[in-house]
């Protein structure tokens, strides 16, 4: 497989292994997304008050059916990314943990 | 890196290495996209007519600058992925390569 389809690869990993703990196996209940970020972006939620929190996790499910479905898990992914890639093109080509 | 960084990082890099070869760095050119799809996602594009395939890129340009900026790339990383998942979800757990 190639670099992008590894990657595409282990997004979908990623997101059915936290989506498939509880309620229905391939849409994470904001829990679930909760505790993807804790453990994927370690630290980041952190910073965050529990306020915060429920608001990103709220703001994410633009449907507003309770549930984060996999384009919204990457609206999320690409926002972090992208501010991945604006910090690096700003600084040095090392990844800081921002989010 | 966790998982999930570890792909974000790629995703970075891939678009940071078909950005730099023309023009700016930092945006690939809709030519820099193509070479990116034939490379990244083999044997795709050869199934679309050249037709499909300039609509394809004039579609990623969202904000027409003529360029493909990382957001806009993500957008077509997701829709490929998220064909993936509902491919993978009706079937079975193998990467199935679809545009």
């Amino acid at each position: 497989m190639t670099q992008l389809e590894t990657s595409m690869a282990c997004l979908m990993k990623i997101f059915d292994t936290y989506a498939g703990k509880e309620g229905k196996p391939d849409t994470p209940t904001k829990a679930e997304v909760k505790t993807l970020l804790d453990k994927e972006l370690p630290g980041r939620l952190k910073k965050r008050s529990a306020e915060d929190v429920n608001k990103l996790l709220k703001d994410l499910d633009f449907n507003g059916d309770g549930e984060v479905d996999f384009t919204e898990f990457m609206v999320l992914v690409t926002s972090i990314t992208s501010k991945q890639c604006f910090y690096l093109s700003l600084h040095s080509k090392k990844l800081f943990t921002l989010l």
